[in-house]
């Protein structure tokens, strides 16, 4: 059944419609959905509902919540990922699994080693695009919310909010390469429940030596394993880790 | 440094060369590497050596071996990823970012709901595309072995097949919905050395009914926690939890 998200908190007694233009262009156009078709709706408040549809317009869905659906989707912990800015089809791709896997946000980083730049002028549109990338993505996987995702300079503007997280950790290619297999396995465990996570990730051609510096004592410097793991993939293999350690039952 | 592989087994002694033309253009053409400059080659039998070109010509790159690098990449489980077919941009991705992360091979099946279909005339070519992607992934991320790809006209064939395999685990899209949280860890965590595990997905319509049954007590059913993943997302989660299970130490 089709998912779609209302920025309002739940309320059984009464009805909600839904104003956004793709959201109704899908309803009516691509899932040919009629009144009395049901709908699932993920509220702002996180509750999930099974909803019937009781008025169809060009621009709104209204919509009456039948029945409670009991269903936490999303990880434990909030999981950043802050990744060097790469080729535009790789990133997206990215985009789109890693909010599958669960992430919460995203930072793209206009990193010293990036071979793509983001002039000013570009970054509303890139905005724009990932985000809605972000929200297909979320509804088709269940997720409660809808990840947020912003564009920083550089990592010293990254820098400057250190202490909004409960752990950070920076993911480089070297580890693989010196055998270090511990520190994220040892780290991951001492998580808590909706603990904020950052995870910096370099671009095609590494994180730079200042890069890896500017964080010092304030990051974990962890190794994925040791194969060398591509600037897109290495963020699919954190939150899959994270996942199979905290959702999944021993 | 660029790496590469030779179909036979090392020897400090020996030369060797390099026939394969895209290798060659590679090394030629796009590294613009010349006599003297240094290479990586993994070898069949595994070891792994740094090589300094003698001689290239069109047809042929000549080296000799010149120290041996010790680092092993692969999985301590052979996992074959046996999908059902889906669309062709998204299968050739997965491809690569499961060599990365390091499976051994690959099964492509035309399962029942699968809405793409394979006809006879165009499978070998399907084969040779699909293993030039997996040969390049594997170059890249330091594999040691080369994932091998075949077709399988329907799971009945793959069936046939069982006593291959220490493990069967299917991943299937209902065990998030009933919150089946607990088989994929626990069967993991009894994974031997060497074992090889056969790992099956559906396609984006998900695998049917008999499908599920013809397996039966051959298989475990495995929940993948509870966000739906896409058909070429869930063996990347599965590849990632197995290699931070096996691969890294607490």
């Amino acid at each position: 059944m089709q998912r779609y998200f209302i920025n309002q908190n739940a309320d059984i007694n009464q009805r909600f419609c839904i104003n956004d233009e793709g959201d109704i262009h899908h309803i009516s156009n691509v899932m040919r959905l009629q009144i009395d078709d049901y709908i699932i709706i993920t509220f702002a408040d996180h509750y999930v509902y099974k909803c019937k549809i009781v008025n169809i317009t060009s621009s709104k869905v209204t919509v009456t919540l039948e029945e409670r659906i009991n269903i936490d989707t999303e990880l434990p912990q909030n999981i950043t990922i802050c990744s060097g800015l790469i080729k535009a089809d790789k990133y997206e791709w990215m985009l789109q699994k890693a909010t599958e896997l669960g992430a919460s946000a995203f930072i793209a980083v206009g990193m010293k080693r990036s071979v793509v730049k983001l002039t000013a002028n570009k970054i509303a549109k890139k905005i724009e695009r990932w985000q809605k990338i972000i929200k297909e993505a979320a509804e088709q996987s269940y997720r409660l919310v809808i990840p947020n995702i912003n564009y920083q300079a550089s990592l010293n503007e990254v820098f400057q909010q250190v202490a909004a997280y409960d752990y950070i950790l920076i993911a480089y290619e070297d580890a693989a390469k010196q055998g270090e297999v511990s520190n994220f396995k040892k780290v991951i465990k001492q998580f808590q429940h909706n603990d904020r996570i950052l995870v910096i990730f370099g671009p095609e051609g590494g994180l730079a030596e200042e890069e890896l510096a500017l964080f010092n004592e304030h990051a974990y410097n962890v190794g994925l394993g040791p194969r060398i793991l591509r600037a897109e993939t290495a963020p699919l293999y954190v939150l899959s880790a994270i996942s199979y350690e905290k959702d999944l039952l021993s």
